[in-house]
């Protein structure tokens, strides 16, 4: 026979509402003790707070929804444990999906964790929704719950969005390589797409013109934020006069550094690489790339807050945290003259 | 106004169960003109299909939860994709859940996942649910919904497991150091709790005793899958007589190599290492490490078969796929004599 909540409130001798109000773990006064009890009641029985039955009468559900676009990618999958963390400290669960960098699943997914029931969405949606975002745009509107666009973002929503200056960051770390006596820099771009890509190409342009130094057609390569557009740089800058290579995210550096070690080129001897990123040094053996760093923690805390904010008070208005993201010096840049 | 159902089969001509049929994805005889129009009106209204409410009335949500104990973890964050993609080949929504380890956070992510309703749950415990298995396997026993576990399991539990067979692929790569000349082999052993880890270390000591090689003390080092543990297990067997280290997992391995690196140690002219884990030379520029491969596509499909099938039948027996690990050669085992 099904336990219920009636049965748990009778064995510990308590009322209803304060098994409820245990189990649910809201505040209440009660002593430790009986909460012990209330719980292992519960354990014992394999009583479970029916949430369904529950969403449709009250709306505070204690779920966050979060929408990441690859969670083999070591940037998302570190930002997801730490959300998880600062979700899990602030007595929310979280439910993660993944959009496989898709559409067509940001759409599917986004209206199955509303309709599933989340007090609000953390949303870093796919790249293929930012090139093409008039469905998308429409469908984030229009949500009915608070919800905040992390690192990338729509230019033309007025939303809750946190997400670092990725011109700022990209212009600093070129500054560094012509500090260095470079003056032939070439640049793995990001996909045209990504805001925050164009931004950090962007950066790149900048301070080589702030220093009127050429950018030849072929600085410029077309990556696509992935492992394999970073090895297929590689090859192309090897034919090229570049002394220096700023490349607009981290998994592509990593394909850059596997192809230089595979064709025995090195860092920075050879050639001088900097990286927007520094989630990779952690797992790479013997290089330490220079890098611009968005710290994870912080744009993690920063997006959770303002959505925890806008969930107690559905009233306030849209913010904007704009980061400021650093520079972590490594051994892979070399002076020139 | 709120955009219902039958305002969207109204306006596309259509009966209220061919809009259904079409916005749940389940078959049906329409043309794709028509399905395009329902879901453009659909979308244009911002419909969203009520899960919550349809659930409780009907039990198929066509989601998967799925749990797992650290998406930071190389391994995990492949797994979690490539499950996601078998989910999405067969009509499921996967929605995903971290424990980061803790007991604790497993039970609550299971009964959160199946009291908001998914058609079934496939599990990769916490290690600290493993170590301490009471409470854990008496809420998994009771699960209302079929469920698999995957990667780690539970000795006495009669239930579907996937999972590859530990003992054997340890045993294979302690024989091949053996082979190339190895007597004094260290081993990063993986911590006790964890069933996959014991067999582990049990198919070292295995290969070891079966070619009368001394295990001494120090060969051993208890590791605990992490990073950190690696570094450290470094720093131990330097001071040994190790000619050659197992390391039980990828992050240790990891972690042996950057201490290695940071001193100076040549892999695999100073001393020659393998690993459990092929997951980690995507990442190492340099070193490959000769390694056993689990093949994360093979134990994703064959959990997701396994789940699929007793969602379809419940009253399936369940089973136990073990699955055989592959051994991948590398250039970090140096022949001595």
């Amino acid at each position: 026979m099904k336990v219920t909540i009636k049965d748990i409130a009778k064995e510990a001798n308590v009322s209803i509402t304060t098994v409820s109000l245990v189990l649910n773990r809201k505040k209440c006064r009660v002593s430790q003790e009986t909460k012990d009890k209330i719980f292992s009641l519960a354990k014992k029985y394999n009583y479970v707070v029916n949430l369904n039955a529950r969403n449709l009468v009250k709306q505070k559900t204690s779920t966050i929804g979060l929408l990441i676009p690859d969670i083999e990618n070591v940037f998302f999958s570190s930002l997801v444990k730490r959300i998880e963390y600062v979700c899990r400290q602030n007595n929310y669960s979280l439910v993660i999906v993944n959009s496989d960098e898709k559409q067509e699943n940001d759409e599917n997914l986004i209206n199955l964790l509303v309709s599933r029931g989340v007090d609000g969405l953390l949303l870093v949606v796919s790249n293929e929704s930012l090139s093409d975002d008039s469905s998308m745009t429409s469908l984030i509107k229009n949500l009915p719950v608070p919800y905040v666009l992390i690192d990338r973002y729509f230019r033309d929503i007025n939303s809750n969005k946190v997400y670092f200056d990725n011109n700022r960051g990209a212009h600093e770390i070129v500054n560094l390589l012509v500090e260095n006596g470079h003056k032939k820099i070439g640049c793995i771009a990001s996909p045209t797409y990504s805001v925050n890509g164009s931004h950090r190409v962007k950066g790149y342009v900048d301070a080589m013109r702030e220093h009127s130094l050429e950018i030849k057609e072929e600085y410029i390569f077309q990556g696509n934020f992935q492992f394999e557009s970073g090895y297929e740089a590689g090859k192309h800058f090897k034919d090229t006069d570049v002394t220096a290579i700023f490349s607009c995210n981290g998994m592509m550096t990593l394909g850059l550094c596997k192809y230089f070690n595979d064709n025995n080129i090195a860092i920075p001897d050879d050639i001088s690489v900097v990286t927007y990123d520094n989630i990779l040094n952690h797992y790479m053996i013997g290089t330490s790339i220079t890098a611009i760093e968005q710290d994870i923690p912080t744009l993690a805390e920063n997006a959770c807050n303002v959505l925890f904010k806008q969930i107690d008070d559905k009233s306030i208005e849209n913010k904007t945290v704009i980061l400021t993201p650093e520079l972590i010096i490594n051994n892979s840049v070399k002076k020139i003259n």
